[in-house]
């Protein structure tokens, strides 16, 4: 029988996953492995939410949903709007979607063509550029040579040489954590009206960042796409719920594209997630076990060779420079988790041209544990 | 500021979706609907299924899987392989997706470019055409005109005159509910074998059947793409939780591109899904309902001038031709919830040609409320 197998699903491997994997074969071998490499909180869900699922799972009668999610869940996101950004967003505009990959997809199917160019930076999350490729889609990378943020003028500099459709931003970024400042977003929004470039606004990791207050790039122009998810401040990675907020003349052609692609979001997870913005509390705690996680590794990593590349200033990473011990990134991946159990991801994930001598340490895990693997990586490495 | 909107956003609404979506609407303001629209179990997930779901959501702890899915879950499917059709089927070939939604979506794009043609049959499941189209593929439709099943005849005569490239089929089907007989799928199988043409066989209404055995495609031959999942008999379409046997050539490429795309099915439904094949005895008695539900149907849907346009030898639906009535069945569909609360599905989701003239009515709900269903329908046409 034949197998086909097409050209783009030559897509890049995610390391990070491959590394996951690989952490869970070890681990399942026995190894004591200390996981730095996946941006996944050690935290359970709120207590809420595990309250909310449990009452939906004991129950037991979990089904679609309406494409665009359940009312009670669009209208919880809506007002987390007006409590935390303090604007006010119609219920209507929100799209409940499986993880903020969903959002992707779903935003990149309903704005982009074959053949369109839509730009993204380099260091970046790299589902972008895969699903990007995957639909034919080309990506346009903003080199920002590892460390900073996207700036207004780098975006209309390389608009001017590549007139690109589309630009999909970050803030907090992954790999990164740098923070766009607020008067960037709104000149980088100004560029894109005057260049007519439509803006996706990764906002995932909002919530999570240390130094200034999360703007929103919906407080600046509602036409802008906005993503964001229950994975990382809320503690819901494997729940697989996220959302996206869209202008009016998105939410019909993205309903049409959900149904058939996806159907809903899980109805368990929506019920769940309802609950998660009461739980602000006790998600904040959890915030403060990540900024002395953060402290800690601002001294350490260097104290090992491993320079820390870019302003920590939000989410839950550390983007390191190793070239002081290697220019294989990957390699140097392999070996610590080989002889040190410890895994992190090599920077290629992030940045196929400079990724090669640069790592991401995520400190989502427990303060205590990443403290182990430093003296782990500090034993390996002879400092 | 620019929207942008891709001419591929233009797919075919899912209308059923969309009925659901109007049925929701109408029963929060208090409308005793009763949806025959959805194929949706009206049974909550078995016992045991809820009970680890429960625990899972207790403990909270619910992460990101390997792409491919928890090990224990990707054993107990391939476990089944062996229990239901005496068939061993490797883990490693066996991939955790998102719903069945997600491995087709999966599927298309590992094995298919932009501008490939695929077939499939008219009519069939919707979201087939969709994902194909959105992901630039052309669709190949062989129409069945309303009866019966893909015949390797009928799939010869069409490949001869259009040489496309894959074949996607499903058995029992969706909307007709008719099972191609095991040697017929034989059949087809040596005639794709000859002509080079990749199938994929859709068996998420295995179990399902009222009259043959479930005969698995993998049981022809092991390059066969299956997709499947526990939505069905396993009554649980809101988990979003399915999966897929893959040729060894296609695992890494479907890897690859669900660690982008989907990063993991959820982590809740996957742990819940694992204990579905114990709870055997319990969904039996749900398939003897669906069965005392269809002897039901088909005596008092042609009664009402219903002609039942298909066999319903397996999955949960009738489909009928109502052109004794109309040749507008979407306007029909929308008076009949309008004027009766009765929601079924259009034909039009199904058959863009000749559906203007059929209606799916599913049986997966009561069987109290379907008897109420067709004393409501008798009523409003005056049969």
């Amino acid at each position: 029988m034949t197998v086909a197998i097409s050209r783009r699903s030559a897509v890049e491997p995610f390391h990070a996953m491959d590394v996951l994997a690989e952490a869970n074969r070890l681990k399942q071998n026995g190894c004591p492995i200390i996981s730095m490499a996946v941006g996944q909180p050690s935290d359970p869900a709120p207590e809420a939410v595990r309250h909310a699922a449990v009452e939906a799972a004991r129950e037991g009668r979990i089904g679609y949903t309406d494409a665009l999610g359940l009312t009670g869940l669009r209208e919880a996101i809506a007002a987390h709007y007006l409590d935390h950004y303090g604007l006010a967003v119609p219920p209507g505009r929100v799209v409940v979607t499986t993880g903020s990959s969903a959002a992707f997809n779903l935003s990149f199917l309903a704005m982009f063509d074959a053949g369109d160019q839509v730009a993204i930076t380099a260091p970046g999350y790299p589902a972008y550029r895969n699903i990007l490729s995957a639909l034919g889609i080309e990506v346009v990378e903003i080199s920002l040579h590892g460390d900073g943020y996207l700036s207004a003028d780098l975006l209309a500099e390389t608009h001017a040489k590549t007139p690109f459709k589309g630009l999909l931003f970050a803030s907090p970024a992954n790999p990164t954590g740098s923070v766009i400042p607020a008067d960037e977003i709104v000149r980088i929004a100004a560029v894109a009206r005057d260049r007519g470039i439509a803006l996706i606004s990764d906002e995932i990791y909002h919530r999570l960042a240390f130094g200034a207050p999360d703007t929103t790039a919906l407080s600046i122009d509602p036409d802008i796409v906005v993503i964001n998810s229950f994975s990382k401040y809320y503690c819901m990675t494997g729940w697989r719920i996220g959302w996206m907020v869209v202008p009016d003349a998105l939410v019909r052609p993205i309903e049409r594209i959900q149904q058939s692609l996806y159907i809903s979001a899980p109805e368990l997870s929506q019920r769940a997630a309802i609950r998660a913005f009461d739980a602000t509390g006790e998600l904040d705690k959890v915030k403060a076990r990540y900024a002395a996680s953060r402290a800690m590794l601002m001294e350490r990593l260097p104290a090992l060779g491993l320079r820390i590349a870019a302003p920590m200033d939000g989410a839950f990473y550390a983007y390191c420079d190793v070239s002081a011990w290697t220019n294989d990134s990957m390699g140097f991946a392999r070996r610590m988790i080989a002889e040190t159990h410890v895994a992190a991801t090599p920077g290629l994930d992030f940045d196929t041209v400079e990724g090669h001598r640069t790592m991401r340490f995520s400190y989502a895990g427990e303060t205590g544990a990443m403290a182990e693997a430093m003296d782990r990586i500090g034993r390996w490495l002879g400092v």
